[in-house]
Order: structure tokens, then C-alpha cells, then sequence
């Protein structure tokens, strides 16, 4: 059972609310001999990191990881070495701005899991989204950066594809333009209509969602298996299981719904390098379960928040119906910040999945 | 780990390859004192059952299922009492043509898994598609019967909503339509043109794609956990690991993309039965991870076959250059006999977090 | 959740009762191009196999094991070889005397399952012992036959070291003569001993207790890990596992407590062949939970079996106080039969470590 | 895979090493509602805590326990109440003397991890042991005055039974003995004998080891499973996970090996409550893997520790013979701080199969 575990040789447990001391994770069965630094882990980290632009929540997290156990540091006072046991990180919460809850502590904003944490549990966090903040996502980052270590020939990226009904051009898609603009968006074409759009969506206190692509290239054919542990099963489980996604696709996606088995199947070649050669990748990578060495490519749509400016009709636990408006920070697409963290979930399930493959063939 | 396994209290293990001697599952963790007969399992496996119409497969099984352990057999000769302990189930294979399979042993098919198994595990049983065969979700279908006797409060049901780029028109949306044609199709409108179009797609030896939606009604709110068991993560995962299954929504899914938090968040009012009540269902029945009581709906896009009478190029296992064609039988829409698939895993899901609330609350 | 699952990697699930049709198992994650004949794997079936002294239970049954699923047949008609996919074994219950259980479903027999079963389940299958019955155990050496493929540098044998108050002189260990004698006893001058004391006990329709030692060769060191998967808590959790073991050590075990650091701990030496040596074993061949290269040494102890021809005093279900006295066929030492069980529940825990371990490090 | 965690549906994870900067746990799927104070986790941790008496080791740790989330704090400022989240607990490093440790980062301390530990991973923490250091436990017992609360019902406590050859006087069994001397020993006449004993012992630099016994009274019938998940076998496998434990027993344990089946199976009788009565306790508690009522009795033997000042044979990474004696802080007899750590163990068990068998049959 893992209701806050994912993996199964490299494996991942988060732990921890915005409201609490501190929030983390503990990795078991990380590989022996993984050199890496506090710094490395942090500028993924930074790039999750809340306020940098006006695009996002303007909360303030220093968001600074601690790695507490499974290390052995080296001689230069910077490098770590893996020891092959648990990786224990932990990220302490430095803004709970001191606030009243008393309004919310009770009503059911719409649109948050505030009314079904009530009904499983019969106790709630209501001091910033509990489990379900945003900021547990910082340790699945952090995760993720000790992940990418473990399949250091994989090129795990991520972009902002869509937000709300305007979508990149995909004839301008350049990598290096992620780096240039509040998005992470690969079409500087699109970039001015994006902020223009969503400057309209912040001042009316309203929000919208996004779609995120992550790619993986470099991964070694053999990865996943044919039936429960796919590697695209897997890799849609782990996107899911970020907040406020909705629905993943891997390849073409549902766009596969819409095609004919002629233009659906990759047909293949021996390349120049007298190598297999896919010549398309609708399947994104993954054949039967299994990646094929071609890159892995899969998206994710992530809903606008909930907290928005606007009353909203709802109920309150004493069965009263209510208006909730959120205030307070305010996010206008948090599809934005995804994109690093469902960067982090490739890259988690891929070294899980290498080890897996390791484990049970030898073949890698 | 689990390559053939899902589910936690509720776990179902499947095995078999389509031309082995048999097929099935174990089921482990079902309650004690279920009653069912094996007739009320049976009708499930001849809902998926290929053969029914001139647009699936013409393979021909029983694909008669036997419930071999965890039982009591009752006086009246038919009902059987689970007793806790593992539901064995087993289902010969009947319809084994010998067949001279020297021509694909070292041919990968393009869209297949033949490379990616290969590469792999170095080893392949090429005879009708080995574990990928479709034949695999027989098993399933006949765990997913005894799973809605977990859940009885829950009726889950599937249809058809896309054959290539025809969706349904689903203000014609009825149930009772789904069992008088064979699609499994809700709009009794869309029937005619589905068959016209699949006509023309099977003549031509081709194939296409579909989308499926599976809803759950009756579904207690509580199920489900914040982070990495939520209960759409779990439901996600499950349909993913269908065959030929390349995306998968919850809710309004990708759709939430395009909105703004105004339009997707549901609000609540209190119903004229004093009970909460959500105005719209745009979270598909799931809050941050847990269902909150509103029907459950999910979505999965099918690829089309890639099993199809046209030559397409490919490779063998010697790296020659080879082109391909698939004899024999023909699937031209793989989706259509998803839908009884599809309802299982969702049965198999929610019977697994019924009882994992059960157990970590008490609260059911 | 793993109720009638063990291993992580090499996964066995076993299923059955002796009264249903058959009873099975399914390895799940065994590695691919392991070649094994189903005569290979019937051999230990055979080992185990009642009826082959008046030592043992008079209950005859083939137990000729089917492998369903998870390899492709070679052609010489005898080989075959995994494919990496689940192997799915099945063994036909064939010795169902059809018998009056009127008397005992309601009766809890002093010793077994009975009481804790009806409190457990309400519903408790009668017939034979249902899940609890010995039968069951066929399945777990038709799956250690395999595992012992998995690890094949390694030679796993059981010796039987004690029966009732009659240990073995440990001077005359001969593992040759183990299969010289009704017992699995290393000790040719115990055997005499023996053979008398159990015949007295069976003509009393009695039955006595055993102590059974494990014995692995060849296995290398670096299987195990620190705390929670060390791998002689492994053994001892899957010897647990065992119907009417009590009691479980490891090298010297509950001896370890009665001498001091200096006598107990194995020191080292640089052998001739210029490799490490142990100039002793108390550890039993794991140190810190990890495999050290040298023997690993396990023993359990089986309790007599509490079916007796005299009459003891008890309950039935409705409350009433009653005496029960076991009828039919007798076991006077079920510790016997418990050898090849053992070495295959050894074999299970070593070939999943050795696929854990390959997972996490490589080094393998 | 659960390298550093155990139990499934409330689940420990560990992490940490004795000169790291902290260790601790994360326990997952905690129920919710449950009432705590830190104060009362402090408590256990004091029983564990070193340096309480010249028995054992000297080494000075404040100990204290940190709860970092899964909780919502009270208006007392001291209670806590569990929210169904993750609860993650930490305890700080603070007797970290910074040594020289190039002597034995490379030669292998006869009886220790290290030897395994290098061949398993290529690297090690030589520093205090790694994670194989006794500091890890503080993070079990910290756990198990949680799983205290999770099954308030129970009872469970433990005694020292045994130090190196000498036993108590089982008849002198007095629980409230424990509390009064330094070794948890529940007969006050053997108290004295043992003090002797061990100053010797601890004079001579040596050591010894020692029988731990846990006892669980007032757990309900039903928890367990018939095969892989047995009650006992889980008890077995956590005791055996504690550090330096090379055997465990239930009930009778192995001296079940050495009588007959009359007099070994406990006999019911209806008790002047009219509730089903056991006339004895050979089982243990548990009867074909599942509790019974009784009370929960299980053994673990602990070897000596290995650090004592006598030089010892042994080797070094660089394949040198070498001479090693421990230096620094002492432990004669590590097994009586065993004895919290055994009942954290068992707490922790018996939490789990609570949860667990409420999941599966809703029975409790």
C-alpha cells in the first residue's frame, strides 16, 4: 500500500503539509555510488520555486533543501556519495503567514478536495490545502533531481504546450526558448499572446489551465513490461498523481482515437548507424509497455485552481449554503509550475523502471 | 512489484499468453462471504467475447471461465460463498490454430510490441501476440465481475463515444442503447454512421481508433487518497494498462485545459433531501484524490490495431530491411470490445479503495 | 498487500485448497531464458509427495504439477525456457475422498485454524483444512524447483536434525545420506532411533514435533540489505510462513544468546586461494542482514500435529463445549515432509535477492 | 520493495544514520483522528535511550522526537490529532564525537556489517555503524507509541528473559518488576545474579548476549492471514529485522519440536463469561497464522555485540590480515534495550493487521 509512496526500486515517499514545520521525502533503494550535490537538487528546486513572475503565486518560499541521511560527503565539502541507503530530504516552511482560518475552517470551497478530505477522514488540514497544497510538490522535485542521476543518459524536459485554448505552435518548438520566458513555453511566437492572455485572467482575480508536455530522450529500449507495469501506465499514473491534473496522454495520445492503423503504426528502418530507426513516434516511445529507444513523449492537462476571486455558491460542514471567495495569493494557471514537477515524475518513474529492468533481466 | 499484478486489498494477478494452455487470474483479498455464481461471472466474459459481430475479431473462443479456489459451494449446486482466501480463475484456450509462425518469429511488426520485447528480455513468444494479446483482459473481465460484488452500491457501466473523428452526440445519451447494437454505443443516432464508416474500414483491411467512457454511479464520497492513491490516479493507471490504450481522462480531462476556474469548478448546494449537492460534474466524482459522492467518469482513447492488411515497413531480428503484412484475422476497431474491459478495471479500482478506506478509517 | 504473495521480485503467489479442484501458483517477475523441464520441477514435487513411508500421512496424491503459462517450448518436446512473463502453475487435487463433514464443521479441533478462521472470515471452508491445509505447500516447491534456477551457483539442501527430544549427532553429519532414509536425517546412527520412537508414536496416534535445518552453498555474498529487508529476516518470515513452524533461527540463533562477543563473532583470514575466509560460522552466512559468502544456515521448528486419535476437549461453533478426536488419515510427524519445503522456501528468498540486489546496484 | 519499510497498511519507513545530522521515520496510513501528545512518544524513546545504567552503552543522546506533519495541534497546545496524512517524526544527532576513523574505515570488525556491506554497495559509512547502528531503533520505537494508539485495546509489553546462560525463574513473573531494575527483567531474584554477571562481563571488555520475550494481552481474535501474511510469521520477520537477532519464536516456540500433539494443542473450554476459553497457551495467540484471543507471545534471541576490547582476527578492504579491537564506548549486553525495541516491533505489527483485517473483512 503507497498512499504516499510511488516507485518500487527507486522509491519515493513524500510526507508533509504547507502548515507544518517542514515537508520532504524519504528515497529507498537509491543505487550506491551516486555522486551528486545539494546544489544540483536545488536548481531544480529553484525552478519550481513560487514568485518568480507574475504569473504565478506570489508566495515566497525559500524552498531549501536539506539532505539528512544516505550519503557519504567527500573530501571537497560539496560532493555527496550515495550509500544505498534511504535518501531522507526535507524542505522547511518558512512563509505560514499567521492568518485567521476561522472563515474557511468550516466552508467547502468549490472545486477543492475540502468537502471529500471531510467525508473520508472526518478531520481536515484547512491551514493552506493540507496534504494537497502545491508546496508538496517541492519534494517530489527534489526527488526527481536525484533520479535524473540514476539514468544520467536520459534528457528529461519539460514544456508549457497550452494554456487555456491557445496552444504553441509546434513548427516553432525550440528547447532553448523554455529557458527565456515565465512558461517554460518552447514557441517564442506564442509567449506575447500567453502573457497578454493571462494578464487578462490575473486582473480579474480568474484563473485557467494548461497543458504540459515532458520528454525523455535518451532512455534505453527495455524499460516497463506488458501488462500492469507498463512504462507508459506508470508514467501516466505519476502525472496523475500530481494536483489539479486531469488527464494524460502518452504519444499521439487521443489523437491515435482519430487515425487509421496505417498512419498510427511507426514503420522502421535500419539507419545510417546500422541501427533500428522508428520513421515517426506516435506511440511516444513505448511499445507494448516498453520503451523502444525512440523518446519518450507524454502530456498532461492541468485544471485552472479553484482559488479564485470570484463567490462561488457552496455548502459549509453544518449543512449551511454558503458564497466562498478565495483571497489571499492567487494563482492564474498553475499549469505553469507543473512543468518542472512532471519533469521530476519522468524522471522518477524512469529510474524506477531501469532498476526494474536491471532486477529482473540483467540485460542493462 | 507488480508486472502482472494491480490493486492493493483487492489484488488481482493475471497470467497467460494466448497460446499457452490457459489463461487467468487470482484474486486475492476479496472479502469473505460474497455470494456469486459463475454464470453472473460469465456474462461479462461474453459481453467482451470476440466473434459478436462482423466488426471485431472473428476469432472464436468459449473463453468459459472456472473458479478453481476461495469458495464454498452452496445446496443449491450454483451459488458460490467467497471465503477470503485467493479466487482462483481459469480459462482455457480453445481456439489455437497451428499455424506456421516461421514467417513473424523474427519479424517485428510495426506498432507492435515484438521489438521492444526483444530487446528486452531477448526472448519472445511470437504465437499470437503472447502476453499482449487481447486475450490477457479475459482475466480481467472475470476479476472484474467479482469486484462489483465488493462494491454493489456502485453500478458501473461503459460505452463507446468515438469511432475516428465521429464522436457521439451525447445529448442522445441512453443507456439502454448501449445493449441493442454492436458498439456498445449510447446514441442510437450515431449507430448507422459507425457502421457505414467501420464498413469501409474493414473492406480495406484497415483499422481505426476509438474513445471510451466508463461511469461509476452510486459510488460512496471518501474513496481515495490526496497524493499518490488517488482514487483517479488509480482508475488512470488501471485503464492505461489496457491494451493499445494511449490516454486517459478524468472528468471534463483535457478539456479542463481550456476553461477558466469560474467555469470548472463545481459549486454545492444543499439537494431537497438535505444531502450535499454538487451543480455540475466537471471533476468527473473526484476531489483532490477522493471521490466526493457524484458519478465517477473516465476516459481512455484506443489506437487503432496495428494488425492490418496493408504492407508497411519494418526490420527483422537479423536487421534486414523487411515489409510486413498481417494474415488472418481482423480486428478493424480494437475500442469497441474495450468497453467490457474497461468497466472491469473500474470495478477492479473502486472494489480496491472501498476496501482500503475500510481499512485505514473504519469510516465505511 | 501480499496475503498469499511473498518475494518482491521473484514473486510467488500461491493459491488452493485441498478440496477444490486444484491448487497453484504464479511466479511473477521470473527472469527470461531460464531453461527448466516440468520434470525438473516434478522431482521436488516428488520429494515432498505424502505417502512415501509410514512415517508420514497416507494421503496419496499424484501432485503431477502443469505449467500453464510464461515459457515457449523448445523443440525437443521437454525443454522450456521463460519468456520473462508470469508462470503460472497448477496442480490437480485428485484424492477428494468424498467424506461426512457434518461432525467437524462446527467443531473447532484443539491446535488448528478452526476458531480463528470462524472469527476471522464467518464462513470457514472445513473440507481438508481449507487454506491452512498442507496440500497448499506443493505449490511453493514446484516454485522453488524454478527459483533454483534463478540462483543455480547456489546448492540449497534441507536435513530433518530432530524429531520429539532426539537431536542428530552433528559429528555424523552426511548430507549423502539424507536420501538414504525416511527422514531427510543426515545421521545414519540416528535413523534407527528414530524409526522407533515414531513407530511407538504413531501406534499411540500421536504425533510429535520436528526440527528442520536449511542449508544454502555458493551463494554470493552482497544479497540482503541492512534493516527491513535483511535476508535472514527474509527466511525467516518465508520459514514462518510454513503451517506449524514456531520458531525460526539463523547460524547459532537462540544459542548466539548464551555465550559472549568473543566466542560469537567469526573472524577473518586471507584463505589460500587468496580470497576472504571466515575461520567459523556463527553468523549463519548473513552479517548486517547481508549475505557474507558463507553458508547460510537456517533451522525451524515444526510442531506435532494436532490431528491425534485422542480425544481432546473443545468447543463448536454454537457454543457448546465438546471432545473432538481426529479421524482418517494420521501424520505422527508432519516435520518430516517440512524438509523439501524449506529448501524450497530458501530457494524463493535467496533467487528474489539475488534479483533485488542486481536492481539496486548492478554489482551483480 | 520495502528495503527500509515494513508493514502495509500502516506502514514505518526509516531513514538515517547515527552521524548523519538526524534520523527518523514516516508512517503512512495512520488512520485518523487518533489523540496524541509528543510527550508521550518521548516516553518510549526515554525507555530505549542509552546510557541509563552501566549495562549498557554510555553513549549520551538527548533523543528527542520531532512530529514534522500528519497532525492538526489542539487548542491545549500540547495534543495532537492525526489527520489520515503522512506522519513524519525526526530525531536530531547530537553525540556525533568528531573521531578519527581512518583506522577502520578499511578493516572489517569481525561479527560487524562491514565486510558485506563493502562487497553489497562499494561503499560504506564507517562512521558509527552506518545504518546499521542501534540509533536507527529510536526511529521504531518512536513508531510503535503511535501504533500503541492505532490498537488501544492491546497491551504490549516485554521483559528480558534470559542473559547469556542465565535465565529467570518464570515462576517469580512479576510485569512490575520490570520497571524496577536496569535490565527489564520481570523476576527480582535474578536481578542480583545478573548484575554480577554483567560486571564481569563488562570488566573483561566482553560481552553477552541475551532472550528478549514480548507479550501482547487483550488483541482481538482475527488478525493474521492463513499463509504469507500470518500473524506470526509478520511478528517473526519485524523482530527479526531488529539488529543482532539471530532467532525468534511464538509461543512454545521450539519447544514445540520436542513434545507430543496432546500435549503441545491447547484444549477450549467455555468460559463462567460464556466466552470461548483456552485451557492453554502453546500457540501463542495464534492459531494457523491468526490471533485467537490469547495473548501474543513471541521470543527473540540477541547475539552479543561484536565490539568488545579483545583484538580479533580479521582483514581489510585491501585484502591485508589485520588485528581489530573496538575501541571507545562499550555495550555488554545490547539485548535489554532490546526489549523496547521488540515491543515497538510488535505494536507496529499488531496496528497493521488491525487495519488490514478491517480492510478485507469489515469484521471489526
Amino acid at each position: 500500500m503507497s498512499h504516499n509512496t510511488f516507485g518500487h526500486l527507486f522509491r519515493v515517499t513524500t510526507w508533509g503539509e504547507s502548515h507544518g514545520p517542514a515537508l520532504g521525502c524519504v528515497i529507498d533503494g537509491c543505487p550506491p555510488g551516486i555522486e551528486f550535490t545539494v546544489a544540483e537538487l536545488q536548481q531544480w528546486l529553484d525552478k519550481r520555486k513560487p514568485g518568480q513572475s507574475r504569473f504565478v503565486t506570489q508566495r515566497r518560499e525559500a524552498d531549501a533543501v536539506q539532505v539528512l541521511s544516505g550519503f557519504m560527503p567527500q573530501e571537497d565539502g560539496e560532493t555527496l556519495i550515495t550509500t544505498g541507503t534511504p535518501v531522507s530530504m526535507m524542505i522547511e516552511n518558512t512563509d505560514q503567514r499567521s492568518k485567521d482560518y476561522s472563515e474557511i475552517a468550516r466552508r467547502y470551497r468549490p472545486g477543492h478536495a475540502d468537502f471529500s478530505y471531510d467525508v473520508k477522514y472526518g478531520i481536515r488540514d484547512y491551514r493552506g490545502g493540507g496534504r494537497s497544497s502545491a508546496r508538496e510538490t517541492a519534494a517530489r522535485v527534489a526527488a526527481g533531481g536525484l533520479a535524473r542521476k540514476v539514468i544520467p543518459q536520459a534528457t528529461i524536459r519539460g514544456a508549457l504546450v497550452q494554456i487555456g485554448n491557445i496552444p504553441i505552435n509546434r513548427d516553432n518548438w525550440n528547447w532553448d526558448s523554455t529557458d527565456d520566458n515565465a512558461f517554460f513555453c518552447p514557441d517564442a511566437e506564442t509567449v506575447p499572446k500567453w502573457e497578454a492572455y493571462l494578464d487578462e485572467v490575473r486582473k480579474a482575480g480568474s484563473s485557467v489551465g494548461a497543458v504540459v508536455e515532458v520528454v525523455a530522450e535518451g532512455v534505453p529500449a527495455g524499460l516497463g513490461a506488458p501488462v500492469y507495469a507498463k512504462l507508459d501506465q506508470d508514467i501516466a499514473s505519476n502525472l496523475m498523481s500530481i494536483n489539479a491534473v486531469k488527464g494524460v496522454e502518452i504519444g499521439n495520445g487521443f489523437g491515435a482515437a482519430e487515425i487509421t492503423g496505417e498512419e498510427n503504426a511507426d514503420e522502421m528502418r535500419i539507419g545510417n548507424d546500422g541501427q533500428p530507426m522508428f520513421l515517426s513516434n506516435n506511440a511516444g516511445g513505448v511499445l507494448g509497455g516498453i520503451s523502444s529507444g525512440q523518446p519518450i513523449v507524454a502530456r498532461f492537462a492541468v485544471k485552472p485552481t479553484s482559488s479564485i476571486l470570484t463567490e462561488r455558491r457552496s455548502i459549509d460542514a453544518d449543512g449551511n449554503e454558503v458564497d466562498v471567495r478565495t483571497k489571499g495569493r492567487h494563482d492564474p494557471c498553475v499549469g505553469i509550475r507543473a512543468v518542472p514537477i512532471g519533469e521530476a515524475m519522468l524522471a522518477c518513474t524512469l529510474a524506477d523502471h531501469y532498476l526494474r529492468h536491471r532486477g529482473q533481466t540483467g540485460r542493462i
